[in-house]
């Protein structure tokens, strides 16, 4: 069901620092950053060969980041993001195995402009997955 | 100079029940445990189109997950691996901006058979960063 590992996203306290030190000190393809104000993030995609980092950094008051730095004034990684073909089926293929989806159950629009869910992390050993639909 | 992400690496506190979820809940393939006495962890590979997922599982008295799973009962995201062409050039270059290389800084043997280092999380946004010599 699932296929490739869309992007790993690590939460960071300075984005510039963060976007500074890929770019430079590990010289990878950094992006610019983007504002997500209905996710409550400022977005950077580092392109890797095979895959993306994405970086978070809190956009706005009520953002879910903030939360996560405040636990983690250094930063770490926040989630991981499957890609599947059809997300509804997959949600529901979820469900039936007994993994909690968190929020309403629907699908939003994602960063990429394509719908995503979160997992609970309870569910996943500890770790917050998005599923993405491409 | 980083390169492919190789793999995220999760520790579990239940390997079967991990294998059993990414194998028949997620559908992926899912690999034959390995055991990896020198690190203290037994790991499974889960294939994915694009890169891995390690599946950690302590090994022995001393393994260094059984901390990482005392402080995270139900599991967690544990480290990535980046790839890179020369590790002793990546060291040197990350050494010479600033960054902590754990243990005695010398590349150790991986669970794939080629050199690895650990990066200190803190240098890098609370994330446990590995390198690995392809």
């Amino acid at each position: 069901m699932i296929g490739r590992l869309n992007h790993i996203a690590i939460a960071v306290p300075d984005l510039e620092a963060a976007c500074d030190q890929y770019r430079n000190t590990l010289g990878a393809n950094v992006g610019a950053p983007q504002d997500e104000p209905d996710h409550g993030v400022t977005v950077v995609f580092i392109e890797l060969p095979n895959t993306k980092v994405e970086l978070l950094y809190p956009l706005g008051e009520d953002s879910p980041i903030r939360g996560f730095l405040d636990k983690n004034p250094v930063g770490g990684i926040h989630h991981m993001c499957y890609e599947v073909n059809d997300i509804l089926v997959a949600r529901d293929r979820l469900k039936a195995d007994g993994m909690r989806v968190l929020g309403t159950g629907e699908p939003k629009i994602g960063a990429h402009g394509k719908p995503v869910l979160f997992l609970h992390p309870k569910d996943f050993n500890g770790c917050l997955v998005e599923l993405e639909q491409v």
